[in-house]
């Protein structure tokens, strides 16, 4: 049976039937972007996006659906609304640019349902010349004093046929898939950020800002729409008291692949600041075992082949010292790693160094080298069992002048295991639920506390939270260099490539790259040219840079070296100069603090040529362009991988760099200014 | 960080890598269809169905994901298995065939833990000739007490390219879709049943039987492998204690569409009959003010257009009696509707009737006629405050000889109201969600105790308990006749004969047919001929059916209303003569305890011509056929809805019926023997 009503209510819920009354507008400050909101007969509220008067994102149902009461959903009506605008520009301690302007037009409207419980919830709106940002901002009332979400209703219908780039979500790998390019509407279940390309060339991607005290958001696709479905917790994904507001569910738009690239949406729907000052963290780049633990070379466990050994480390603090790279990681170094800890990370611990490595020993060599040790905290998804003990294990480190860590959060999606009570249940999480959002939170405040900076594997995903905790400097969270050592497939051509226009644009990645060798484990090629691995450390932003390789393949590539041993990580600007989506990458940036410029390509499978334009150069300067590039015949297979040449010339902001990109390509550019 | 060891377990996970084991296998009784299970180098499970030696479904994977324990994913080796086969008939109180063969192979597999827990479960696949039964069946232990289940990890990776014929799920709208029919890589998040056809012809419906305290199976499609995704519940979609047994996931295939009408796979996957004797209900048709109310000529309030008043319903009654009809349903008699019932179902009383309806008076007149008052209990969703009031609203009905209730739980999905406590906090929950799927057994266990039969609105969508609970005798859950009343749009032409590949492989429906005067509120158009109207009684199998359209319409209508007074309701065997999905679909059916045959037939908008065979008639008999059909220039629009012939002829199984079918059109023929 359905009512009469019903049919009322599903009439008018119809597109067809829709008798909908705009309710409030915005605009961005260049009047190219306008987000409606709509209430429709039945009291249902929808935004659409249009972008010079065309729809970008038609009609888009808002709303919740909780456990613990009725949906917010139908009879909403428009209580009150209030503009405002702001225009300000802040200063990152280091990044992708030093200085981000702010600027945009916000939108609150306030809602209030017509009858049953007169709950309230204002939506704000932000938007910008690149984009939209838009949260539920739910206040404190008598009858909606906790809100147990099993869903939120958010919906992004895109308003034409679309070609994505995404990677399916709620698989058992967590981030670390090959992106699927697709139409849109072959999308399954996807992560975010997902990027997409309409059919008429507009660039979107879609993601979250400011995830914090909240389920991470993926996107279930009906028809063209993308709806939200929040990653699972206990009783229900989300659970908040009032007031709160939910993350930023953001729309970066832009009439080319670079905008995307270039835009700061992300970080400007984040906090400010609230750490002070973080002077204690560089930028900096670092070697160490990483990669021969994956050639299978050494190993995380004590024994023959153990990595993280005392003499080993102080072979790479001087390898370090002699190249100026200020870090140094050795991972397996803590009690832990002998069992099955894939199995159970309760074993480790992260205060006792094993018995070959001597720890303080090590960083006092360190230090008279100007050389710093990198900690290492893989928990094995002993969440808790690490939260325990990491207060005492920062402060070790502290102690030592360790002031960066990398931790790890290895076991399949949903497994993330937590013990409230010690020797209580162990409850399963998973990596992008409301739970491990306060977690990671925990994590990178108790760090601060001590001075140390996190670099976390196997994350939460990024929602620019390094602008309100800077010194969570970078992530993983995405299939990394590592698949080149054992992954079948290993990445491809395009997978680098792909991972500019998607994955970077939600923050910086540990990529570690610069394996110069191009050799996997068992002699797998890796499908790069040596110039690639150089570009990957532009193309790719961290403000900490693995030399990845090992120091005996260094010493067989000491051209290429140069450029790793000479390469920025931290920077006053960042220029998309040429581009397309898994296509190809072309980025300069300008040393922070410094005249220099470098420029990093990265190319899929097929050779092109891209002839780049210096404007960018200061007028009147010369510069030294070190060029490290494909040499002829240069190709992702076989001996070609090695054809590579370096070679420098002088330029001016004048000259046009005709850059040849191999197949599996890329290119390096160092621009020093010629002094007199 | 990813570890050595995580390397192993990856590569080992892709398929170019697996080094998998076949451990089992079963074959079915024709020897056509192949089961084979996997263990590979890691430990994972997977099975794969082979047809005619060509796989039908590729490796794909099994396992949990549970809350309070490690997942049950890798490290699994065979402890043993067993083999069984089973050929036996059973019977049907009721349904489109009395016999019911049940022939299978069966295979149980039981798996352990190598290591951790060592837990234990039980693989359980059903191999018939038309399909594959499984089903997971988890033992008693210590290490597994209890089974928070976040997800189970079935998976079917359907080999070939498809076209899918599915509706979306977790939208707000229940079940009630148009169905979508697209490639298979166009498929979102789907309901089940799913209907597919692989671009070698093969049929497939993937769906579920026997789901009793667990969460519905919905299906998330990742490139062309569908994978489990429950719904909702809390603190997870499933909570059980061991031992149990999860529904049996279903593949029915077939080398037609009609093949998979014709299957009882679903059916033999249920237990047998536990309510013993169900004599009391009798298959029947049934009038009343359904589509009045639809058309919003009457109501469910009381006032002056209340449809529910003793004079109405007794017009109803002699209406049946003179026709021939057994039941009346009339909708809106109790107290609740006045308010709105809508947003606050826990105003119904189900024991009270308005002052306008004399219910023991009028119960007591069609009693005096050979009627049976049909019940009606809304719920509203309130759900909990239903169940404290069913069994007194059951044994009212019981005495006043009311053997049948239509229940409805009109609400958005996820808003199913259950209140553990009385006053105590109201929870929400989905229509298919484990807690619903034991208050519907609550319902007719509750219901069967006093001789009442369901037929159940909203509901859980039908996973072929029937067999089990005979009084269950029908449901909706389909978007039905009533969206020609005020739908927008309303059903398509493909809508119904869609219906029968997809949602009736299921289970019966109400679809509430009949509507001979075509015609919707405000003079909307039903897109359909009236001859398309009669077939639908029988291509939509129910045990219970209505006759929709008002009285006053079949007075002007009295040929096709002949029609509609002789089909009859339950049936000896049925046979899909003809059809393909969402094309057109000729079904015969022969009537229980009599040797009259009934042809239904539905059709697209493309009209077509279909030779018949009446092969099926018995020998050396001759029958009369009676004949409605779509006359001369009938179509699904304006007056050529009605274009409409009655003829007679005489037949014998050696001829040949050329029907011709409209577009949106259809046919109804009775073959009754002659005498002598």
């Amino acid at each position: 049976m359905k009512g009469l009503r019903w049919g009322i209510l599903l009439a008018l819920a119809l597109p067809g039937f829709v008798h909908a009354e705009q309710v409030a507008q915005a605009t961005s400050p260049d009047g190219r972007i306008v987000v409606q909101l709509d209430l429709n007969g039945e009291g249902r509220l929808a935004y659409r996006v249009l972008r010079d008067g065309k729809p970008v994102v038609a009609d888009s149902r808002l709303g919740f659906i909780f456990r613990n009461g009725r949906q917010i959903l139908r009879g909403l009506q428009l209580d009150k609304q209030a503009a405002r605008s702001a225009d300000s520009t802040w200063e990152q301690p280091w990044g992708e640019r030093r200085y981000v302007r702010d600027h945009y037009n916000e939108l609150r409207a306030s809602f209030v349902e017509k009858d049953h419980d007169r709950r309230r919830f204002d939506m704000v709106f932000r938007v910008f010349d690149d984009g939209v940002g838009f949260r539920y901002d739910i206040p404190a009332q008598p009858k909606l004093q906790e809100a147990q979400i099993v869903q939120e209703l958010t919906e992004f219908a895109i308003a034409r046929p679309a070609t994505a780039w995404w990677i399916p979500a709620f698989e058992w790998n967590r981030e670390e898939y090959l992106y699927q390019r697709t139409p849109l509407v072959e999308v399954g279940v996807a992560q975010t950020p997902i990027t997409l390309r309409t059919d008429d060339g507009v660039h979107l991607s879609i993601h979250e800002a400011a995830l914090v005290d909240y389920a991470g958001m993926n996107l279930m696709r009906d028809g063209r729409t993308l709806r939200a479905i929040l990653t699972p917790g206990s009783p229900t994904p989300v659970v908040r008291k009032t007031p709160f507001a939910t993350p930023w569910r953001t729309i970066t738009i832009s009439d080319n692949a670079g905008g995307l690239v270039e835009s700061n949406l992300i970080l400007n729907l984040n906090e400010p600041n609230k750490l002070g000052d973080v002077g204690w963290f560089k930028p900096a780049k670092y070697v160490g075992v990483w990669w021969s633990l994956h050639l299978d070379k050494q190993t995380w466990a004590t024994g023959p082949k153990h990595g993280a050994t005392t003499a080993n480390t102080r072979r790479y603090i001087d390898f370090a010292a002699e190249n100026g790279f200020r870090g140094v990681l050795v991972e397996g170094w803590n009690v832990g790693w002998d069992g099955d800890w894939f199995a159970n990370g309760w074993d480790f611990d992260f205060r006792k160094p094993t018995p070959d490595y001597d720890l303080r020993g090590l960083a006092a060599y360190a230090k008279t080298k100007g050389v710093h040790l990198i900690g290492h905290h893989e928990t094995g998804c002993a969440v808790s069992h690490y939260e325990r003990q990491m207060d005492e294990a920062f402060a070790l480190f502290d102690t030592l002048g360790i002031d960066a860590v990398k931790t790890g959060y290895v076991c399949d999606a949903g497994q993330i295991e937590r013990q409230d009570v010690v020797n209580g249940p162990v409850l399963r999480e998973w990596h992008e639920g409301q739970w491990m959002s306060n977690h990671h939170l925990r994590v990178v405040q108790d760090a601060a506390k001590h001075h140390v900076a996190i670099n976390s594997h196997e994350p939460i995903k990024d929602t620019g939270l390094r602008r309100t905790y800077p010194n969570w400097v970078s992530r993983e969270g995405a299939r990394g260099q590592e698949f080149n050592a054992w992954g079948d497939p290993p990445n491809s051509p395009e997978h680098e490539v792909t991972l500019v226009y998607t994955r970077m644009l939600a923050g910086p990645m540990d990529y570690t790259p610069g394996v110069v060798s191009l050799t996997g484990k068992n002699g797998q090629e890796i499908g790069s040219t040596v110039a690639r691995q150089l570009g990957l450390y532009i193309a790719l932003y961290s403000p900490i840079q693995m030399a990845a390789d090992l120091p005996e393949h260094y010493a067989q590539h000491a051209d290429a070296f140069q450029f790793i041993k000479d390469v920025a990580v931290d920077w006053d600007e960042s220029r998309m100069l040429a581009g397309e989506v898994g296509e190809y990458a072309v980025i300069a940036r300008k040393q922070r603090g410094a005249d220099a410029w470098f420029i990093g390509a990265v190319n899929d499978r097929n050779p092109r040529n891209v002839p780049l334009a210096l404007d960018f150069l200061d007028p009147g300067k010369r510069y030294r362009a070190e060029i490290y590039r494909d040499g002829e015949g240069a190709d992702w297979h076989g001996d070609a991988r090695f054809r590579f040449v370096r070679e420098s010339r002088e330029v001016t902001r004048g000259d046009t760099l005709a850059l040849w990109l191999a197949g599996g390509g890329g290119a390096a550019v160092r621009l020093v200014p010629i002094e007199g």
